[in-house]
């Protein structure tokens, strides 16, 4: 039985609580946050609990195997490295770290004391995201034209990170996954629009080799959620909204084809292609459930982490680099 | 009664002869193709025109008062430059031209011969666009955040401009229309996925002054086609999709309220404000048809033309500078 | 060479001159109107065409082999069969008549004169319709269960039929085609809430053999245009919404299946099956250009009509007995 | 305190017994279920609670003020009436039961022990269903033409009564809310598809003094999920969605105006009116936890029940009515 702590109950920590409740092989055994309200919050769910405001005492109950981080962004790197130095194995919230000379640090210690570093992306635990890389690999896409993600909503403003750290991270984390290459060069404009406050609006640009762009649109100010992602190939198309109860995912297969060239027609050279459209069954598992379930077999059976150090250090990079890129208003940074 | 010619009856000419047939003031005396094809059509629909394959017919012939160049981009300055010196009148497909040179100096010219130059912006004419605008001047939005639009769809593909010429040129000139204020910087980048083309996908960010941001997300490439604008303000925010046929404009009565300070929680300072939905009412004439009557009432009772050789050169110098931006990966051109 | 008379030039007819101008191998020779300003609509769209206001005129011209009436429902029975017995073929706008009896009878003078007649049920030559009167062949859906429709939208009120008349007639009329077999009762409910004024909202039920069940509501005073149509299987399921631009149809591999009884859990016996969706290809023809190509064939090679006067018999059957049911507040009519 | 006990621990009494857990002034005493299993899943969510398996240990619990049933629907007269006699407020589950004479049989029940009841026709606390009833009292929707519901969805099929007593029974209670008036006749026509199983397939039709018509298509038989409600009167209609997150309620400015006769125009006399569209702004308070609170207001303040007895019953008559037509296809039954 792996025994967990679960660090943080504001809005995502209940989520890690249940989902570690109800997976076989796991105990929530500990709540921690320095708020009392949550803690009595996580006792009225879980009475037989115990619940402390001292993350210390989390670290030092050697009857914890697991710390699930769900603290804001600044404190991960801290919490996640007193926990590894003291022998847990560390599931942490995303952004892994603020830097990538934390997230490598991490990566480091991890390793050192050969504990299970897992991040928490847990879109790429979704099957949604999951059929993107197998639509990917599989080669139904043919080359990868562009990415391109809209991911706004109004609010919930962050005090400690902007819209990039919040949202884009997603994006991030979901190309690294789902298409396979590096980016090469960043690119990123934002702004923030109320005094005193983060990036509330950000584009971010990612370039890839051979002309693949990553494109995300971020922002906390729309007055609808949207939540789409477009992935283009030379083959086919897929539109992926996330709020789309039934048939999230759309395959289109329709392209651009080089015909014959036509000098006398105003369109030349290059046609389209309009094919059937199809939308594969998924399987409605909550991702946090696979992933608190892969992360169970990671620490049991070894197996390696999907969202490890290194996928969680290398998205830290691009934001990094994003956030660099958009001090200058957009200049490319290359990786 | 004004008469015109139509120069080039490929994709838009046949609308601009339909409208000018259909508008009181007008006669349709020519239609000018280099193409016998289009030529034949033109005659089939309108067999009372007059047709030729020789523009120097049409700028030769006293009996034309308006030339109404359809024509690929690359060849509008010659084209109207020949009509502006025969002292017609002209009204030219977007864009005005390629360069700002040019469009400077078509400008002049029609100054010096005293004759109208319209540039066919015609999304300024619809009622959709009207409102926009109208929503921004009586301050309904507030202090303007942010233009995005996106304006994607399947080819097709131009020989002789890329997708930010061919697309994007729309939002420039909305937002030249809208917003009121000329952007000071421009980043763009852009790929051109088939070989031998221009580019098919373009991203195009316009800085404004005091953290207006203008976005633009143009492409040939994507499966399912969208139009949809966001305009969004201190006050309210606006949706605008052009191919929702009732109510393309929904204004939302949202936005963002700085709060007090309230540590305890994750999100701080900042809340936001939940109100009604209001898609008014819009009037459904076809804006061409409206276009052309002001580009009668300019030519006869003097009306100062909503889309005239100004706004067409800040249009071109605009998408000039995005294209310089484009070849530096992105890099900000400053205005 | 088929030479061509419409005669009613209002709403529909002006479609049906253009497609057979457009046609190869028919000749639109005349348009018929006792409206002047009509006339010279036609006149102005086709200088070349002969213009009359008596019908007389049309039916005594040798030189017209083909009347294509587009004139209020209560007209038809009495222009056709006028023109058939001059020996005419007829295209005649839905519903062929008011009455079986009116039906049977033309459909008897087309065949004692050897004369094409063709309803202008313009819906079954839509390539949505076709593929799924393909879907119900070749089995894909299974057994029928049931096929519902909604065809609803902001007026137009007409003045001389209900909405049975005018919009159910559709839905009777691809029922006819889609799903091969005809009904042996029908049920219909309706109101007239302008007083005055015809029925603008009914429901209509259609009982066949075996449980399958057809119904269409159908109305002149909904606030948005809805046109969907669904037709369940045993197998799989259709949806078909004719204003979706791309993919108006999509088949649902969904159904339900009979598990093994299990009283402990509510839901018992019978459980649901989930999978694909998938939207076919559709080829984008004008149904009106295809039906006028049928009819030409029909007329020079014998082709038999897809919607001939047995089908148009058939509809006007059970739109009768709708009427019927309705006037007794759905009181179930055998047919 | 009001001290609860949840009777039927499936598939809605967990929403109920989280709901009194939340709520000042209950306590979540009991839940009663004959399933072992169903007991343990409530003791792991409130571990303090009484479970039992034995209905009469809670009417015979003087600690217990409410029972609160969510059992079958056949099993709802004989436990409420249990728990009335002995003296209990009781809220039971939609539908209130399978015959007037039993709901007369509950409402008089109640009376004699002037105990609370109330029927949980939970739609009726929805911000968006009071939002219509505003609507229709303050007369923003002028004179009431129809009220048209589709209630769809794929399973799950129920074993104890038809797709008549499981979705219509909502639509019927809205309506008796909404509305405000009674029905003079009803009609339904329905279909078992699966053998040996109840009426998958039900049209429903309520008939109203002055035109005014209301009809719910219900259905377990769909391949996406549908709540759509359309309210049309002469001044405005109202569509209302319940599965659109954002602006469940649209309100339109339109309808038809009664112009003067042009029996020169194919649409006469009548023509329509089109105006803005407005979405007001809805609290997202969850309705099951308002009903509670008001069940409570009724029990300690002695309010008058929104969804009482005598709501209650009429909702089971018409449905019981409903029953009657469907077994004769449809015919209209009087009330």
């Amino acid at each position: 039985m792996v025994r967990v702590a679960v660090v943080g109950y504001g809005y995502w920590g209940p989520n890690l609580a249940r989902n570690f409740v109800q997976a076989d092989g796991a105990d929530l055994v500990t709540v921690c946050d320095w708020q009392v309200d949550r803690l009595s919050a996580a006792r009225l769910a879980y009475p037989w609990i115990q619940v402390t405001a001292d993350y210390a005492d989390v670290v030092a109950d050697s009857a914890i195997d697991v710390v699930a981080i769900a603290t804001p962004a600044a404190t991960h790197y801290e919490l996640a490295m007193f926990a590894l130095r003291a022998g847990k194995h560390v599931l942490v919230e995303k952004p892994m770290a603020l830097s990538g000379a934390d997230a490598q640090n991490m990566a480091e210690e991890a390793e050192r004391h050969e504990r299970v570093l897992m991040v928490d992306h847990t879109f790429v635990y979704t099957s949604a995201v999951r059929k993107l890389r197998e639509l990917v690999i599989d080669g139904s896409l043919g080359k990868l034209y562009c990415y391109d993600s809209v991911r706004v909503n109004l609010g919930l403003f962050q005090h400690d990170v902007n819209v990039l750290w919040d949202l884009a991270v997603h994006d991030v984390a979901i190309m690294d996954y789902v298409l396979g290459v590096q980016p090469i060069g960043v690119s990123a404009v934002g702004i923030a629009h109320i005094t005193g406050q983060h990036e509330d609006l950000v584009y971010l640009t990612l370039f890839f080799e051979g002309g693949l762009l990553g494109h995300a649109h971020v922002s906390w100010l729309s007055p609808v959620k949207l939540r789409r992602t477009f992935l283009c190939g030379s083959q086919r198309m897929v539109l992926y909204d996330d709020l789309e109860l039934s048939d999230p995912i759309k395959v289109y297969d329709r392209g651009v084809v080089v015909g014959s060239c036509d000098k006398n027609r105003h369109e030349s050279l290059v046609h389209y292609r309009l094919g059937d459209m199809w939308a594969p069954r998924l399987d409605r598992t909550e991702a946090l459930r696979s992933e608190i379930e892969h992360l169970l077999a990671c620490i049991e059976d070894g197996e390696e982490p999907v969202s490890g150090p290194d996928a969680g250090a290398r998205v830290v990079l691009v934001l990094e680099a994003a956030a660099q890129s958009m001090e200058k208003q957009g200049k490319l940074v290359k990786l």
